[in-house]
């Protein structure tokens, strides 16, 4: 299918547009966010509630020789503490199922959990966890990949090392091609632990009901998954708990985890109490146990020809785990964060020879998790700085380096994937950089500024497989008529800040050919009346939930035929729905949308329609890695402007355009939200956020001292939108939500290198690194001779 | 249609049997009902429970001048005391919503709820009720409906009088139809009220969860209504509260109101604690305040012609409503039990000219409600009697009377309604006293007993109409694969004892045509996860929900095709569902039942069909009443045996012949279980059961003095299944539950003049009134000459 005729696909779903979708409406929940409506787990304070507390290890690895709970349990107030020997049944919880709910033998991070408190007030619980003994034998620790990679070093999981996954990609011969190539540039860059630094901390309220299930409330990215732990921690069938997901103060992959953690925990200790529980992770607890950004060293070899053609990468990742495996484990086939790591190696260009090695290796830090751009931008950072170094050694503007070498309909991925459609890469690089005007800044050298301040501009382009490249990968819909009289559209896909609840009624609205007035959106995320939709992640929700949204569309608009011929009293075929409403072919007589809809409510047919939809199976060299692991990528280029005081360092970004490949906008202003956001996420990443652990302490665990950027940080940003359509998504669309910050780190590097000529390959950014290489290029230049840019 | 050809019905539902239907298959839930692991709302005591009592009205009718709560919101252990200020929302309960949550202005009846108390102990609660002071100005009360329908009697509602329904239906010329009759015989009957008697007293646990939603766990058939009840009551959304129906320990109707009541009480002293509330009326409180069998006054007159020909009857009943209307009133178009016992008052017989008056009046003793029969019993004990005793007048045999006036296909009833099919009454009839050896016993008097023991036979005949008669009339159902993989099928019919989780099994196993082992049905009534099928009452939940789940079965079947194929990688339209699998039909490839739900369970595709099924909107005269109330009537006969010992009076039945047309036996043993237990019900409200009301106190609240049959007291029953299917049910199959009950007493009745020649008008058939009517006879005698029987 030629790649921008929005047409039917292959699954007969219509990507004409003529109602809602394309428009910026609203947000449905903008109203209730402003007068502070919307309900967070930690709203949640019924009477009769215990507070509960987890009691975490000092000690980075240890053995546990005992735990005495007796002094905890006899203070007045204290309702039950709960060591591993409590729980009832499977006592590991996560995707891979291979971290502790309560260690048992031994701790493998500071902040790994012992035991559980749960107690009449915080107070009590806070007292009652000095009182808990535990005798730990303290065991040798490792924290960094290469470290643990050392045949000597301690493990954390058994096994023969402490490698939890390696990945390899192979396509072509990269030893032979590099002898061929006229430039070549290695070079090693790391990126740090960083933290979500969502709003809220995890946390989660859970209940015992009179009738013996559980209810849990969490903000939950995978209701079902974390669910299921639960159910399978308590030895009771998964219909018996009941996970609803409350609206989360920010995620971003962080609740992925997050779901799962205190969902269990709190779970754990309503069930042993019988009374409702919520547990709450203070602000230091969150960022001393929470999941992190995966820390990478990247070792980058780049080969390209005279004339600008690249030859051949070759890779080497190191990615610090962590403690457990979380979601850096294979998933099959090829799902998971390390193999995302090396699919996104390359970048977007056409590259015939590749090599790609992914080490993702436990250390007694905490643990790697899902993080917006899921190991992706720590790549960019690394491809990005070597397509400029490349095109500096050739001579080439490094926007042209990257259209010569970028991925076009009809090109292979380093997987040797075929770009079947829907590749906006080069509209991306041409729209940021025209808007950015790209060309006379790099005409007139004068204008990178004078005096101690100097300007510089960059690109990063990227692309970014939106989806989990695990499978089977799903959605559901289901469209009820609600109380309300409306059509009340559940997907499972759970409203994390990215606005399900308003582009799900554009996409029900569109599909049914109705005004949108009629329909509204749940994204709570509640496993007792939602279909499971796996999880709102890998910027699937929309492509996925939509497409599923569409088919239940399509069986709604059949019943409420059914149901308006019904009050006719005619047979069905007789009758046309159209926007106005049902309208019988012979006669004209027309019974309007809410007549339908109040008349099917009555007559109790409430349930219209069901939508399922299912990509095909991935198919992967299990040798080489060579297979589709991607239904879709999303693409995009950001061009950056900054400011660099030369004699502090301090980098300031100025503009920052941001075009991005989205399919289709199902909601512009949604994906402008999220372009805004994921810039000012990569800029956080560029410029100052960094995790300092210090032998397995985290030691920066506030907002104090890890620091996120402001309001007023914010740069001018200029969002651009490029739609090049997704036959087989919902009118088009495919992922929006984490690629927007992929590519901003590598292009402030890139500008800061085009400012004041030094790059910088660790970061983040910082004012003192950028002086210290500025001190290190100007000694280097006095003893060359050498003159800077 | 022609009657008894099975065949695909006009809604294209499939009536061939080959699997699973029409086999005595053993109840679901009979192993689990064995080993006492069935939970019911009072087996819920979880942590923190409060215990609710209800403080009640002493007097029948009185103004309430005030009340005093505050001693008894002082007494410790007391955590809330609620009356009618403390209710948010609706303060009425019930489908006509007109039954005071709890009093504001006065009390109805001796039980009527003025305030209730929630406590740490039932001690407690016990005592608070003591200390809540009630003023009451005592109000003149009515107890019987003649009495309220005099002009000066006190009102109950207000209104011009205390009449709740005036039900009316004419058919012909009554009047000048008398007047061409041979033989007319006028009489009046009365039954009593009488009670349900279920082994489990009314009552529910409530609690607000920590989200503020509200979950009710209750014994109610009507779990929908019930929810509603409650959110209304709390000014709430509907989805806001969950009701979730327990297993019923006996319903009969009666927990219809009880779904309501119990519900909305402990829900509201949940909402005001915040705590798990459990409220359960104690035996005699549950006599004296929950609904009951209406006591019905019968003036019946009766035209025949001298070949056996009914031409005409004429009939006026006065219900005895007690003091609110529950089922009692209008329910448009057909529905309510006045217009029920209308409908059934001639009886199943042709008779050109009718004319029934069916007064339901408020009088302040407890409210009548639905009772297995829904007012029909008390119409058959009548009727039936008619027809014995217009046949001894013509000496004709009563079965042969009855065979000659008796429906069948082509013939009209009472409203006009045309039977175009399934009409088995004859057939039950024949086989009914074939059984019996009717001709045998009758030919020889000498049968009949000698000395002071005599032996009678009489029979009983009847119509039902197994639907509610109300509109919108509707059932749902889903099927999902649960996570034992299995397919869950929901109806929203509720277990009450009549075993849903069987039947829905055979008919979703026979229409998804797999094996058995591969369905499990819930039949909880959970208002989150149910499709609501408006109710389980009226006989209807077979026929309803079967048909639901015939066609869910028809989408699950394509869905799960669809996976398979998906599984196999071809085309849906390459694979054919069989009883072992799906098949391709080029290569024969097969994926099992087990494998292709477990592939849709591990992609997602849980929810595999929905299934609705609606009957046509009875078309009723407003004036006339005439029309076509029931989309279906169920027919049957009862020959009863019977021992008089004139001595005494004494009643023993000895043998029940029970035939029945129930359209199609889905499960032949459950269908004989339901027969033997509604002639057992049958028998008890013929010989022993009254409740007696003495100036609106329930004098006998105990099982000590009111009396229901017990094991040993159960004669042989031969249960005769009668098959004229109903094209439209599943499978054939229409309602069986309540018609058992139906024409029990009116047989004995007929059987123990049969014996002794002395005619009961009253109910219950007791000792005393047949010593009694034996001593009047044998002075009537002594007084004319005349010789007995």
């Amino acid at each position: 299918m030629a790649v921008g005729t929005p047409a039917t696909d292959k699954h007969g779903v219509e990507t004409k547009v003529r109602g809602p979708v394309g428009q910026s409406i609203p947000r449905a929940d903008a109203g209730e966010k402003v007068r502070g409506e919307p309900v967070y787990y930690g709203d949640l304070t019924p009477p009769n509630i215990l507070h509960g507390r987890v009691l975490r290890s000092p000690y980075p690895h240890a053995r546990i020789l005992g735990i005495d709970t007796t002094r905890a349990k006899a203070l007045p107030g204290v309702a039950a503490v709960a060591t591993h020997a409590d729980i009832p049944g499977i006592k590991v919880l996560g995707r891979m199922k291979d971290q502790s709910i309560l260690c048992e033998d031994k701790v493998r991070f500071t902040g790994d959990a012992v035991a559980l408190i749960a107690a009449e007030t915080p107070a009590i619980a806070a007292q009652a966890m000095g009182l808990i003994e535990v005798q730990y034998e303290v065991l040798p620790a490792v924290f960094s990949p290469l470290e643990a990679m050392r045949p000597d070093a301690p493990r954390l999981h058994g096994g023969a090392d402490n490698v939890l996954r390696h990945f390899e990609l192979y396509k072509g011969d990269v030893d032979d091609a590099f002898t061929k190539c006229d430039v070549i540039v290695q070079n090693t860059y790391s990126t740090p632990t960083i933290e979500h630094a969502y709003l809220e901390v995890e946390g989660a309220v859970a209940n015992k009901n009179a009738d013996g299930t559980v209810t849990v409330w969490v903000a939950a990215q995978v209701p079902f998954m974390a669910r299921n732990n639960v159910a399978r921690m308590l030895n009771i069938p998964l219909e018996r708990v009941r996970l609803i997901n409350t609206n989360a103060g920010g995620a971003f992959g962080g609740k992925e985890d997050a779901g799962f953690d205190p969902s269990c925990r709190a779970a754990l200790l309503a069930w042993m109490t019988g009374r409702p529980v919520k547990l709450v992770y203070d602000r230091e607890e969150s960022m001393r146990s929470s999941t992190k950004r995966h820390a990478a060293i990247i070792e980058y070899k780049t080969g390209a020809t005279k004339d600008g053609r690249l030859v051949a990468v070759d890779i080497t990742v190191y990615l610090n785990k962590g403690a457990y495996s979380s979601v850096g484990t294979n998933m099959p086939p090829a799902g998971g964060l390390t193999s995302k790591v090396g699919y996104h190696a390359a970048g977007p260009y056409v590259i015939p020879n590749v090599r790609v090695h992914a080490y993702n290796v436990y250390t007694n830090i905490p643990a790697g998790g899902a993080y917006r751009g899921f190991g992706v931008p720590q790549m960019a950072f690394a491809y990005e700085q070597q397509m400029d170094s490349v095109a500096e050694r050739l001579g080439m503007d490094p926007v042209e380096l990257r259209l010569l070498n970028g991925l076009e309909v009809g090109a292979r991925t380093a997987s040797n994937q075929l770009l079947e459609f829907s590749v906006g890469l080069k509209e991306c690089i041409r729209k940021a950089s025209d808007a950015a005007g790209w060309k006379q800044f790099h005409a007139s050298k004068a204008q990178h500024g004078s005096g101690k301040v100097k300007k510089g501009m960059g690109i990063g382009s990227f692309m970014f497989g939106t989806a989990p490249g695990l499978w089977p990968e799903y959605a559901n819909a289901t469209m009820e008529i609600d109380s309300t009289g409306r059509i009340l559209v559940r997907t499972g896909i759970v409203e994390i800040g990215q606005g399900p609840r308003t582009v799900f009624a554009q996409i029900a609205a569109e599909a049914l050919d109705i005004p949108l007035k009629y329909v509204v959106v749940s994204a709570q995320g509640d496993t007792a009346v939602d279909q499971d939709s796996v999880q709102t992640t890998s910027s699937r929700g929309t492509m996925g939930g939509g497409n599923a949204v569409i088919r239940a569309a399509k069986e709604a608009r059949a019943t409420l035929t059914e149901m308006a011929a019904h009050k006719m009293g005619v047979s069905p075929e007789l009758v046309v729905m159209s926007h106005e409403g049902f309208r019988r072919t012979d006669t004209n007589e027309l019974v309007s949308i809410q007549d339908a809809l109040l008349y099917s409510y009555e007559c109790g047919r409430r349930l219209l329609g069901k939508g399922y939809w299912i990509v095909p199976k991935p198919i992967i060299d299990p040798i080489t890695g060579q297979g589709n692991p991607y239904h879709i990528l999303a693409y995009g280029a950001q061009v950056i402007e900054v400011e660099v005081n030369t004699e502090t360092g301090q980098v300031e970004v100025r503009r920052v355009m941001a075009a991005q490949d989205v399919g289709k906008a199902i909601n512009p202003a949604a994906v402008i939200g999220q372009i805004q956001g994921g810039v000012v996420m990569g800029l956080g990443s560029a410029l100052t956020e960094e995790i300092v652990i210090d032998k397995g302490f985290v030691a920066n665990p506030s907002f104090a001292n890890f620091l996120i950027p402001t309001a007023s940080d914010v740069p001018e940003i200029v969002p651009i939108i490029v739609e090049a359509p997704y036959p087989n998504g919902p009118f088009g669309a495919k992922g929006v939500g984490e690629p927007g910050t992929v590519a901003t780190a590598a292009a402030v590097a890139n500008a800061v290198y085009d400012a004041v000529g030094v790059r910088i390959r660790q970061l983040p950014i910082t004012a003192e690194r950028v002086w210290k290489a500025l001190q290190e290029k100007a000694a280097d230049e006095k003893r060359t001779g050498a003159t800077g840019i």
